[in-house]
């Protein structure tokens, strides 16, 4: 049993958001700190791009953890590309932030987005570090403020908080998120961080984040762009005194951050720079998960496929091509396509279907692509955005 | 030595092109063959997507052949994803040409272009075959017209006749394709025949046409769709009495049909729809040739990567971000790029340079990408174009 309840932080942990003047709009917050009272146990997931911002390789060497006690996130600038200075600035936040708190640099995480290639003006974050640090909170004002710090092109803070029922006990579970579209004139970057009071150790943490991560945000996709700086942390301080006693209440607490992260996930796509539909891909039958994920990961990246839903156009020859092109059938009479659940495409053969009424359908905003395959049991669901006319616009505005 | 000349057939070839009605416009003309007095020499090479239309596992089947004696194209329907009635259809084209000139079925190949799924209206095409037959000429207004007849977006007719003078002897080479957009509100498709008066054997078409196709159609990427129906022909009449003797000119000829090829290519690149630059991304020193065809293709397909092209935006940021992705890196620090010949990033390090000197030069409508790496002698090359608005809005436009 979990209840979504109004925004706020688990037990033991505060926030703030922050101006800093690295955003060019200087009213605008871009500096967020998430801070837990005791040790936290911490497990990290990052881009698996070759290129990686310097927060990401700083963070990721401290973890897993079992004594994090913060996490500092700028935006405004993703210290990508910075070579050595950039390492050194993303050292710096973390160190600046611990002395502040009373703690050792490796006790804190750190993540940037924004700009790319550009160094970050981090004194411009340490004249405001003390003032973040006094003014965080455990009420609806801090988180929201963090939430809102952490946002580039996003058009509203991703914010959950939930209390999640376990056999052992109540815990609370808040996660933010930030926006996954790469968006012009700077990278963008999917940023989240979960909290909880439940007690973990950080091999639990460790092992319960990527299988939520794989499930969630791996299963988005706004235009097929891993960028360098992509992070997601779980942060678990056992305020709440619960503990995951047997395996029935790891998988519950598991579910419940699956859950989480799904909709965290889906709040992105929804807010996706210049999108007009949230499009479900879903594929059942392949010869396995891979190619499945194959196959769905080339129909939710196409462009073709995107600016047909742009159109509400069920463009179904599209679909079925991007499929074909995967390698992964043997042949069209693998595959059958349903657009909204209007079957278009039955075993290699086109059906007569009416296309006003699927058109019609796409015009709420919602499409769901059922591909059918006749292979196997392998099945994945991509969540992904349209590709628009705006969209263009938006990334290839020219920035100076 | 080779020399364009005005547009024309090689001895012993004709060709027409003629209106049948299957495009919507009844004035255009959709029905292209070509025709060899003698039998060819032929091979082909087709699109690698496990969705092919009915005409390429029709042709397919026929290649290599040391027999061809005709091509057949129509444009305005793909004869693609139509079932068993598809392919009686693409072998009915081939029969009744065959019938017209006097040969067998299997001498005949066939290829289609345009909307997918649905069947194709082949009476149309059989009433005007006799037509198509009697008017075919070898001089420029029978090529002219029988480009013309391929096109579905292309705002010009490819076409392309060389001269090329061997140690044997002279040859001619036609080439005319049709653009690899693939545009809303039909699939479009790249398609090629390439004729020459050349003696060749079926073996040796069958080697040499592969290469040429590989370094040259293969390297263009206008959004990363293989159509289901890409074909590239390659037919040899022997109508000059020139043979190749030895390796000498088996490696001129090569060279030739090589470029012939590669400016087919360019042309199809040059005319992609909605496009605004003509874009060369030039990979080096990538562990092997497959990986850096991997970084190129990356790169080259990249939506923000295009779409900050569009803008005149020399983003170097997505492009190093696309180059990681690939997972062919170890870090950043095996990356230069540079942009029109500005170096914008070395070694993992930004580099300090005039952004609106690189903006104003890419306004010119060619953009080349240098991406120098320190890993080895792995090197390929795409060329591309831009995404702009133009591209998505004839891409979403609803089709009824």
């Amino acid at each position: 049993m979990s209840r979504d309840r109004s925004p706020g932080l688990p037990e033991g942990f505060r926030a703030s958001g922050t101006c800093c003047g690295i955003k060019s709009n200087a009213s605008k917050r871009d500096l967020a700190i998430f801070l837990s009272e005791t040790s936290c146990a911490a497990a990290g997931v990052f881009t698996t791009n070759r290129v990686s911002g310097a927060p990401v390789q700083v963070s990721r060497k401290r973890l897993p953890s079992q004594k994090i006690r913060g996490v500092i996130i700028n935006s405004g600038n993703a210290n990508a590309c910075t070579g050595p200075e950039g390492i050194a600035t993303a050292e710096r936040m973390t160190a600046e932030l611990a002395a502040q708190i009373g703690c050792e640099a490796d006790q804190i995480l750190v993540c940037s987005t924004g700009v790319i290639g550009v160094q970050l003006p981090v004194e411009k974050i340490s004249q405001k570090l003390p003032e973040a640090v006094a003014t965080a909170t455990g009420d609806e004002a801090g988180i929201t403020s963090a939430a809102t710090a952490m946002m580039t092109t996003d058009t509203y803070a991703k914010l959950i908080t939930r209390d999640v029922d376990l056999e052992t006990g109540r815990v609370t579970l808040t996660g933010v998120a930030k926006g996954a579209a790469m968006i012009a004139p700077n990278m963008a970057t999917m940023l989240a961080v979960i909290m909880t009071d439940l007690t973990l150790d950080s091999d639990q943490a460790e092992n319960l984040l990527p299988v939520a991560v794989n499930q969630s945000f791996n299963c988005i996709s706004v235009d097929g762009h891993t960028s360098t700086s992509d992070s997601v942390l779980l942060l678990a301080n056992g305020k709440s005194g619960v503990r995951l006693k047997d395996r029935g209440d790891v998988a519950q607490f598991q579910a419940a951050l699956m859950k989480m992260c799904v909709d965290l996930a889906q709040m992105i796509i929804r807010d996706a720079e210049g999108a007009s539909h949230f499009v479900t891909v879903d594929v059942e039958g392949a010869r396995n998960f891979e190619e499945a994920e194959i196959i769905a990961r080339e129909v939710a990246n196409d462009v073709l496929v995107k600016t047909a839903i742009a159109g509400n156009d069920p463009n179904w020859g599209r679909i079925v091509s991007a499929c074909g092109r995967t390698g992964c059938l043997d042949s069209e009479a693998d595959v059958s396509l349903a657009i909204n659940r209007h079957a278009v495409f039955k075993k290699g053969k086109p059906v007569a279907f009416d296309e006003s009424k699927i058109s019609a359908s796409m015009q709420t905003g919602d499409v769901v692509l059922d591909i059918t395959l006749t292979q196997g049991e392998g099945r994945w669901r991509i969540w992904t955005s349209d590709l628009t006319t705006d969209y263009v616009r938006l990334n290839s505005e020219y920035t100076t």
